[in-house]
């Protein structure tokens, strides 16, 4: 069973001068459920080679390990999955691709499109953006806030698990998890954080108070 | 056996108005052997969608087709190979995920990294830019002309069949397989030709004759 609690989002580019090996590491220490391999700005080859080191740490800790966007790299570095756009393979070729027993998931904003990742297959959702964020780097395709109503909204309409994305701190989580996600999504709140084990702790505890 | 006299990249937005499927179709009218799905702008769902009526044009004129860059694309098309660069996977990597019997390209402009490419079990090179181009999407990385030369010595060094690309014209595809080459890569030679399939035959004529 995946833990969806805290789903980190990898960009090295946001993690304050540290590499994303150390963002992940400590993100394990502070109970990181879910590592998702982003990292929008490097090439697939540096992708690749970075993945390498995170799929590594991931399955000493037991942590679910997916790639964003790139069906192949997921398949190269024998993560658990991926995770997939608007603009990328559809889901139901990436699960020919990786089989039953990938995790595939996708990003969506709303009831409709949450329904029909489902029906396509998906596992489990990214729905966002739940708030504005500062750094527009933190959501995918929408410059938009969708709000916690939305989020109730796709949590009564679809049965798969689901993480809340964009704008997502300790302070907030609490109300998200409470609007019906499984888990927070966080680049940011967890690379740019001080100290990224307390950062994923904190996360963590909120949406346990949110439950 | 794959016919490497006259190798057609295709993209779209230097079609002159036709689609890339009108291009494709009036190519293999015109004897081109292999045609490369490249379509930088597009994203990777649209490259998928093209490339579906690319993959069953090419299976029914038995000419061999490949993916730029993404090997899951090429896998989700079924097509014969991709053609990677130095950002893309590594060679061995799509080896592993696309079988022995894949096509498996890679771009080059040395004769080291020809080597290195050869070694790492490439079946064939495609080795440019050649001449400066007027559109610099006509080709990969390089912004320099290698010249004539380098291809000679490319062909010395390595035993892998390839084709040259950029700037590659009916007029000087002659000397290029005259310094070694197996056949000539193109985009806009094709692509913008008034006539795509008179502008194959006259590629594929100057190729006979140069060798
Ligand atoms: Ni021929």
């Amino acid at each position: 069973m995946v833990d969806w609690d805290v789903y980190l989002v990898t960009q090295a580019s946001l993690s304050a001068g540290r590499t994303t090996d150390e963002i992940v590491a400590d993100a394990i220490d502070g109970g990181v459920g879910v590592v998702q391999l982003r990292e929008k700005d490097r090439t697939a080859r540096e992708r690749y080679e970075l993945g390498r080191e995170l799929r590594d740490l991931t399955r000493e800790a037991d942590v679910a390990f997916v790639v964003n966007d790139r069906v192949d790299i997921a398949q190269a570095l024998d993560a658990d999955g991926v995770h997939l756009g608007d603009d990328d393979l559809p889901v139901p070729v990436a699960r020919d691709l990786l089989g039953e027993d990938a995790l595939i998931g996708r990003s969506v904003s709303t009831v409709e499109d949450a329904r029909e990742a489902a029906a396509a297959g998906a596992d489990y959702l990214g729905v966002g953006a739940v708030f504005a964020t500062g750094s527009k780097d933190d959501i995918d395709d929408d410059e938009y806030a969708i709000g916690t109503e939305r989020v109730a909204a796709i949590a009564e309409a679809v049965d798969i698990p689901f993480v809340a994305i964009g704008g997502i701190t300790a302070d907030n989580a609490v109300e998200v998890v409470r609007a019906g996600a499984d888990g927070v999504a966080v680049i940011t709140a967890i690379t740019q954080a001080d100290d990224p084990t307390a950062a994923t702790d904190a996360l963590h505890s909120a949406v346990e108070q949110g439950r």
